[in-house]
């Protein structure tokens, strides 16, 4: 077991998670605030470089664990590993976003898929992608294609 | 404060962190096994659709936290958030990994930089990536530059 510390917390305009875009096509352009605890500023020193972050947070207010779930994009069940699913054995989220500035503790940034308030446990700079032409995404591409008909 | 189980653990052909390439240009094609636990295996149904994932690990041979330190890709100090280091307030790692194929309980995939016998908390499908031209990489883009000279 290990155990994990926030290092921060997300302001975001989501009080509640029916606010949230979600399913096929949606856009994350929501902007909001990594609020960095005064103690792990230090981390920061440099980060004003980088135009896009990982944040790895914690779905603090997820219901339990469902291995198989149905998510938004599809009237099929899928595995939670391969879906977005709050309900994870693990609590974790995983969010690209854009750095829009710095402010002492306060990173705003671009993209923002969170509630507010959610805890963050790490940020890591954002190196490299997969390019598109590589990618496969399985379910959700057929999800997409039965959608569009 | 949130506790975290491992849902299975890394094969790797890494024993020592010195094997692990590290620095500006590090090639990672390693081949490596997901290995999952028994009880958890319900959710990797329909993973095998996606080309690349996320795999969120514990940096479970970690030394203590660094706030501050020296990346082997540069010559000068980065905060912790602004570098991969292992040294992290909450030692989680992320690695994107491209998926060879699945074998019940075990996932192939390349792409590892994990130690052997690292503690996996999380896979999720990777969706999308940030394009290229859109990416800005701060100091270690400077660090590229100074080097290549």
């Amino acid at each position: 077991m290990f155990t994990m510390r926030p290092i921060g917390v997300i302001k975001s305009p989501y009080a509640d998670t029916a606010q949230i875009p979600k399913g096929s096509g949606a856009q994350h352009t929501a902007e909001g605030v990594l609020e960095i605890l005064p103690e792990f500023v230090p981390g920061l020193t440099d980060i004003e470089g980088f135009s896009h972050l990982f944040v790895i947070w914690v779905f603090d207010r997820a219901g339990k664990c469902e291995l198989i779930g149905h998510p938004p994009t599809d009237d099929r069940p899928h595995g939670v590993f391969a879906t977005r699913s709050s309900r994870r054995p693990n609590p974790i989220g995983l969010t690209v976003v854009r750095l829009l500035d710095r402010d002492g503790t306060r990173l705003r940034v671009c993209g923002v898929d969170m509630l507010d308030g959610t805890p963050i446990l790490d940020i890591k700079p954002y190196l490299s992608g997969v390019p598109e032409d590589e990618l496969c995404r399985g379910w959700l591409a057929e999800a997409e294609a039965r959608i569009a008909g």
